[in-house]
């Protein structure tokens, strides 16, 4: 049968593997150090529960059908279970999980949860049709402190100090600032998502096109200009506060957001100095958000969007008598893999977790270097006995090839005993496998930037 | 909208998810140290590709299809996505990976495989439809060394062991001995697979209704019996191979798979005695295997089948011109978590990954209560600041709720210093961020099998 290749559907080869999974356990561990609770929810939601969530029209989704199902007779009147699709996001599972489990959960809940999500986008190049992503949310019952806020930004902080892939800076802004702006100058109540979609352009579009579009949409010359000096504000302190004060503009909606806005900063400032940037054209524009907003830039890589989005949202979910309010951000794994590897900023040192590859002298004594292996393996040191007792000049290009910096023989010592080989330096010494080590940093394949050539 | 659960799609709780990435931790550590690299394929394959392949008629495939073609006008002509299904196991998806990478793969090419996997079962008490399985597969070109099949059992011993639920049993056969055995008997070549498929029944109908099925199908009645006498033989050493002699049945293939199982077994002795048992019902009836076969049973739980499954496969994959052979096993973890939650086999000491619960003296010092946490994350503590500067007694209830053993007080001391308190025993000491660190054993949540209570 042929293979098929299917675009937008990545997998990775051995080495490509270790470096996702060595950004994985870093958010993981960072997730975990912040005290944030593990959940894997299931892959398939009801259609009629994703349809129309999320606001992206975009978002499109692949629907889940028994084959059996499928080929049978339709619409046979016999009961069958509800229309399923694969989800597109974390957040709507997650809406549904703590809806379901309400009564088992201990409030404000916090959890994470990487998974695949999947988008029956058109076939197109650089458009993922299933990718990882990395959540974190902070829910509560009724309401939401506001404190939460500030904290969500600082784990995702923490987690680019840990990646070597250069400065990521998280943009936030408050969901409040715009539409008290937009209120005080008089946009009327109606026109303010509306103005928040055309300012949400900027990057894209410049701000001569985003003025004609608002004027185009009936504001006046004058509320287009405000519109454009708001979101020209970006400070990396509370002065943004100062600078929208200047513009002359009041409304109690707006002095809300700002007050929100700096007490985010401030904290960034404190814990996570230069993480973060007050960016008042961020608006997140299609989505639920109610208060602060984020998305982060790769330094760099700009022209590749928001790695990291997220923010405030009043009604995570309801069941009609309690409303649940949350914040949370999502990491796009598989985007950021996808620069991560397509522009090598991360290497692994080696494409087999195998630190040691155990040598055999003979067919007949594989036992020998079975026991070997057991010997490092009970004391945590990943190894591999070598396939083929071939030459050992081959049996070394078969650790070489993959990596593997150390080579054992057995009885190779003068006096019976093994000896290992650093097969990088050529190196080889005696050693007993109820004792050697190899060096801390070649225990476990490691992942890091390359060492930079000239250019 | 009503919140629909649907059955065969497992969700955990956070106490129930930590128990499950214990788990999930040991089975990944314990293959990385065997040398094995990680692989995840895409959710989906072509619907061609998964039809008729594995064997099972009643792996019932899922199909998928983006919600937008689905519901446009059919046939139309326009070039379409192959039509896709979600993967029912892992070797499907695995062996496509091998062909379309060949190239690219270093051979032996080791990898292990933690993955969902969908079967589109009919809702019935106690199947899943979605589940996580844990494979490995050692696959290479063309020929495939004996000696691999001794190997890959000892990576699952060493699992069960580190895993306290009881003693787990693999239970090894070798195809070859039933094949050769049949044909030593007279069985015609073309009657071995069904004589398999009935003597597989064993444990499920029992010898008598074994027998009469095989004489229905045209066994003789001395045939059938010594069908039932090779099946009976089960040891823990290599004395099945004399048992199988006095039966005195002789054929080359016999032989073959005697000495092929008696050295599988004798590796099992020696690096993890008591693991192992040649069971020669053991058949795997109805899959593609051609050597070694492995099926297990946890002591207690016999009725739940088998746990952990696979064997040896002359054609893993194959593109025509070149052939890959491999031997694996897979871990149903899915079902083993199952079991484990039900029977409370497995408790986690607490439902959160923090250790601390730094207290917050009133709203207005959050930040130093944020600094303390810092602090502590910085040294690879998990913590969490209180959510709220309720009294005291309100977030030591809060830290106790989700079982965080230690509360921190910052300012508590008479000097004016930092105190924690172990919300177990209540003891309150002095307490610098910078320097304290809990017992090794409260770092991280522990997993254990549950003190017995008489019974």
């Amino acid at each position: 049968m042929k293979v098929t290749k299917l675009s937008g559907f990545p997998e990775y080869l051995p080495a490509e593997r270790i470096v996702e999974q060595h950004v994985l356990d870093i958010v993981r561990e960072t997730f975990e150090l912040h005290g944030f609770t593990s959940l894997e929810t299931r892959a398939v939601e009801p259609v009629e529960r994703l349809l129309g969530k999320g606001g992206d029209a975009d978002k499109e989704i692949y629907g889940v059908t028994r084959l059996a199902d499928a080929s049978a007779a339709k619409g046979e009147g016999s009961s069958r279970d509800p229309d399923l699709g694969l989800h597109f996001d974390l957040t709507v599972p997650f809406a549904r999980f703590v809806l379901e489990n309400a009564g088992k959960l201990t409030f404000p809940y916090r959890r994470y949860q990487i998974q695949k999500v999947w988008r029956g986008e058109r076939p197109q190049e650089g458009r993922y049709r299933e990718f990882t992503q990395a959540d974190i949310d902070i829910v509560d019952v009724g309401e939401l402190a506001p404190h939460f806020e500030a904290e969500i930004p600082l784990v995702m902080a923490e987690i680019f100090a840990r990646l070597p892939i250069g400065r990521m800076t998280i943009q936030v802004s408050d969901r409040r600032i715009a539409e008290g702006f937009y209120l005080g100058i008089g946009i009327a109540p109606d026109d303010i998502i509306g103005t928040l979609r055309i300012v949400d352009k900027l990057d894209k579009i410049g701000p001569d096109k985003v003025k004609a579009l608002l004027v185009e949409a009936g504001r006046t010359d004058e509320q287009a200009d405000q519109c454009l000096a708001l979101a020209s504000i970006r400070t990396e302190d509370t002065s943004f506060v100062e600078r929208v004060r200047t513009l002359g503009v009041k409304h109690p909606t707006l002095d809300t957001g700002l007050d929100a806005l700096a007490a985010v900063i401030r904290n960034g400032m404190e814990n996570a100095p230069g993480a973060m940037v007050a960016d008042l054209k961020i608006a997140r524009g299609l989505d639920y958000y109610t208060g602060t907003v984020y998305e982060t830039q790769l330094e760099g890589y700009e022209s590749w969007g928001s790695f990291c989005s997220g923010g405030r949202y009043d009604a995570l979910a309801s069941d009609g008598r309690t409303t649940y309010p949350g914040v949370g951000i999502s990491i796009g794994v598989s985007r950021l893999l996808g620069l991560v590897l397509a522009e090598g900023l991360l290497v692994a040192s080696r494409a087999t977790p195998a630190a040691v590859l155990v040598a055999v002298n003979d067919d007949a004594d594989r036992p020998t270097s079975q026991r070997v292996a057991t010997a490092l393996r009970a004391r945590g040191i990943p190894c591999e006995v070598a396939p083929k007792a071939a030459k050992f000049g081959k049996q070394i290009r078969y650790a070489e090839r993959r990596g593997m910096p150390f080579v054992w023989f057995p009885g190779a010592a003068e006096s019976g005993g093994d000896q290992v080989k650093d097969i990088r330096s050529g190196e080889q010494v005696d050693a007993d496998a109820s004792s050697w080590s190899p060096p801390a940093e070649d225990l476990h394949p490691t992942v890091s930037a390359p060492a930079h050539t000239s250019d």
